[in-house]
């Protein structure tokens, strides 16, 4: 698959993750990845504005890089010690909240991030970028059935905690301590009954609007730090 | 200017904006909006399949409504009371973070959000969908001088609130009652010098990745909802 953008390349470059081909637009100098790529002994191609042009509707930065495809973990190895947090997706479509939410899951230091395999986005070049690299700091794992890895989780010590409007509670009157597992909904119809019926708790953010309603990658976000706080 | 997609035609259908036509795709059978077209009396073509495919490019859900320009507001009006919380964008750049943070300001029942009218995303097709169609229920100031618009509310009593990583306290830490101006950075430069020397704090989330960067519109979720928090 390829890969784009300085962020991108730099995460790229201190992994270990395979690279078969580096292209740079000609007059690309940023010393940092220059560096990095010099000390992979990488194969490198400079190309002229006109020859990169065929990458111009990725946002690349004047960088490409053809990398060996995203590697999933197993769900075992994202189950953690007490404090373990999972993030689960519930059927999310839009590759920019994905990535957003992997750039968030980064930063927050959480454990893993579970996706289903069908009827959901996948880890694509444009989540890669929209994560500014983060997806080669975050262990992922692409399982077939969502409601078996819950209960895989349950049969962990997890909390299953998800996010709803109704029948729901403050999601700030939650413990969020132990292990916890939260399910964020897809962008049209939330969180599915078959994944609700396994929830210990349903937590829902107060809003005050006419509108009502986040965006997924907003309402992860503040959930994930909400339980942060709890544990500080 | 065209708007698209059927939560913001149910919101600005409710609104007092100005639509000129509404354009269907053939078998657009969504009850709620059409009854609400009904009400209006407006002007409405169908269009087949062919016909409408020249709005493919956008995710328009097979409506798209010809509507006047979205209409600023001027920056006195977002002055409120005690508790009045304004949300600042120091020169962001992409729309679906723009979109995003109007639908969580909506949400939140932010006060008002300034944007500064050079080198910035301004309320365009895609924000509107992006926001769900809240940027009909949010007031958005467009400024010519950043700095002078947070003199001016200074002045009328606002603590002003930056967010950085550098010389910040733990944005938990900061008390956020009485009035708030929120300063959000741009995606790729954080909020500028110039912006940060008048800021009373700079509030940082803290991070526990290797990344530690997080999505603009996703930051700015996490710092209202502290703020919300606070004052519930």
């Amino acid at each position: 698959m390829i890969v784009y953008g300085r962020n991108v390349a730099k995460e790229v470059l201190k992994s270990d993750k395979k690279i078969e081909k580096i292209i740079l637009k000609d007059g690309f100098d940023d010393r940092e990845i220059l560096s990095l790529v010099e000390k992979r002994n990488l194969p490198v191609e400079k190309w002229t504005k006109k020859e990169f042009s065929k990458f111009d509707k990725f946002s690349h930065q004047g960088i490409v890089l053809y990398v060996e495809d995203f590697k999933y973990t197993n769900l075992l190895e994202l189950i953690g010690n007490d404090s373990s947090l999972i993030v689960i997706l519930d059927h999310l479509e839009d590759p920019h909240n994905l990535g957003a939410i992997i750039r968030t899951c980064e930063a927050a230091g959480v454990n893993g991030i579970i996706i289903p395999k069908n009827r959901s986005v996948e880890v694509t070049s444009t989540v890669i970028k929209t994560s500014a690299g983060a997806t080669e700091n975050v262990k992922i794992a692409q399982v077939v059935n969502l409601a078996q890895a819950i209960k895989k989780l349950k049969d962990n010590g997890y909390w299953i905690v998800g996010t709803d409007m109704e029948n729901s509670t403050d999601y700030r009157k939650i413990d969020y301590r132990g292990k916890i597992a939260l399910i964020i909904g897809s962008e049209g119809f939330g969180i599915s009954n078959l994944v609700k019926q396994n929830c210990d708790f349903i937590a829902s953010i107060p809003m005050f609007g006419k509108i009502n309603s986040l965006n997924a990658s907003v309402a992860a976000g503040i959930m994930i730090y909400e339980v942060i706080r709890q544990r500080k």
